[in-house]
């Protein structure tokens, strides 16, 4: 897979994508990732890429030509590939279009900044509008960062331990689980006795149980979206009985 | 404000925390930040700083002793910081808790890796367990780090324009209308007439009527939480009417 990232501050990227799993996914061949400054490609002496907004107020715009060369530079004659602009407009991102994405050949990723875009680069140059979440950032350096993140570790090769991929939180609808190492006793706090009991059926009963619990406090949302057995479903309903008996706490 | 992140890989927050609004904050004096690298923290001559799962199963778990060193080596005599766990279990970050953290001396934010922390670091040391977003990620690095941002872009004194803050999407849950600067034509494509009539009431009941459209359009769950007056209420109506006559696309 190849990502390109079009954005005005390319020093953000270098810790990024030099370190952890991308940095290893990179020296591996697994992706290649390229970041490009839009500035270099603004055709007026002053290298200027934003300007006023039409119609007044406050805040500059990002202009449409410097983004529309930059991306236009990145793309293979034929090849179509998913031109993504980060912005609070966005859809929302999930583990779903993480994985959608990993499947792509090329991602070109456009990082905004300022009040916004001109619309014209909305309309006419890009593929999907992506928001990573309900808050105000400053620019779309750190979305991209998120993408990039979340899809190169879904790539063939990347994780050495393909269990964990799988295991993650989200990838079965619930939360994970409460997990537990060594030393036993930590400052007087222990773990849980089922967890030594080496009983490892009666282990997968009590993680999937509290993974349903710490669902039900935390996100009941994703319970309805979630694929649930009918032991499922008699565990939450002796759960919700628990819950409602026990004192307030987080868990 | 003081910022404390606590990670493994402080080499990855080079870039994000030195450029852009954070790296002007930083070096204008309206927020410290400081990497603080919990391996240095570990007691075992291995430097460790994970182990495997009581229980069985795959992954490693970040042990309980460096985290918590870590953190008590941060924390002043005798005040309370927000001790903020990134995680996929945690609360859904939104623009209301950045607003909250904003307004703290203190935060320690804790990164976590590998399948997760030991559960007594989540009972006994903090605060708060944040989630950015319903997609999975290497590590609690690039969260903390939009965490960092959307907070310290709230700070006084950070964002030169005070109105772009109050105007930015979410602020009043809106999404926001679309922008459009020079030039008026590019590729043939040109701005909507009005942004150019210098009729500033009517450009401003176009900007929020659009507001409206893109938030109907693409997140209608934020109407239900925003402040909406009868006026806006008419226009959606009329938008939705719009809408329903005109071929799909987006907008």
């Amino acid at each position: 897979m190849k990502i390109d990232i079009v954005t005005i501050f390319p020093e953000m990227f270098a810790g990024v994508l030099s370190h952890s799993i991308i940095g290893r996914a990179r020296a591996a061949g697994a992706v290649e990732i390229d970041v490009t400054d839009f500035r270099d490609f603004s055709d007026n002496k002053h290298h200027t890429v934003d300007d006023t907004p039409y119609g007044g107020g406050g805040g500059m715009v990002l202009k449409p030509q410097p983004i529309f060369d930059a991306v236009e530079s990145l793309m293979d004659a034929g090849k179509k590939p998913r031109v993504i602009l980060t912005c609070p407009q966005g859809v929302p991102y999930t583990q779903e279009l993480a994985l959608e994405l990993s499947k792509e050949d090329h991602l070109i990723i456009i990082c905004g900044h300022y009040e916004g875009y001109d619309e014209r680069i909305r309309q006419h140059l890009i593929t999907d509008e992506i928001s990573i979440g309900d808050y105000v950032l400053t620019g779309g350096e750190i979305p991209a960062m998120a993408i990039v993140d979340s899809v190169v570790r879904l790539l063939p090769r990347v994780l050495g331990n393909n269990t964990s991929a799988e295991l993650d939180s989200f990838r079965n609808g619930l939360l994970e689980h409460p997990h537990y190492t060594r030393p036993f006793e930590f400052r007087g706090w222990t773990v849980p006795e089922i967890l030594i009991s080496g009983h490892h059926e009666k282990i997968e009963q009590w993680r999937r149980r509290e993974s349903l619990r710490r669902t039900y406090l935390r996100r009941p949302d994703l319970l309805d979206k979630a694929e649930l057995t009918d032991r499922d479903r008699k565990w939450l309903a002796e759960i919700e009985e628990e819950e409602r008996r026990s004192p307030p706490r987080t868990s």
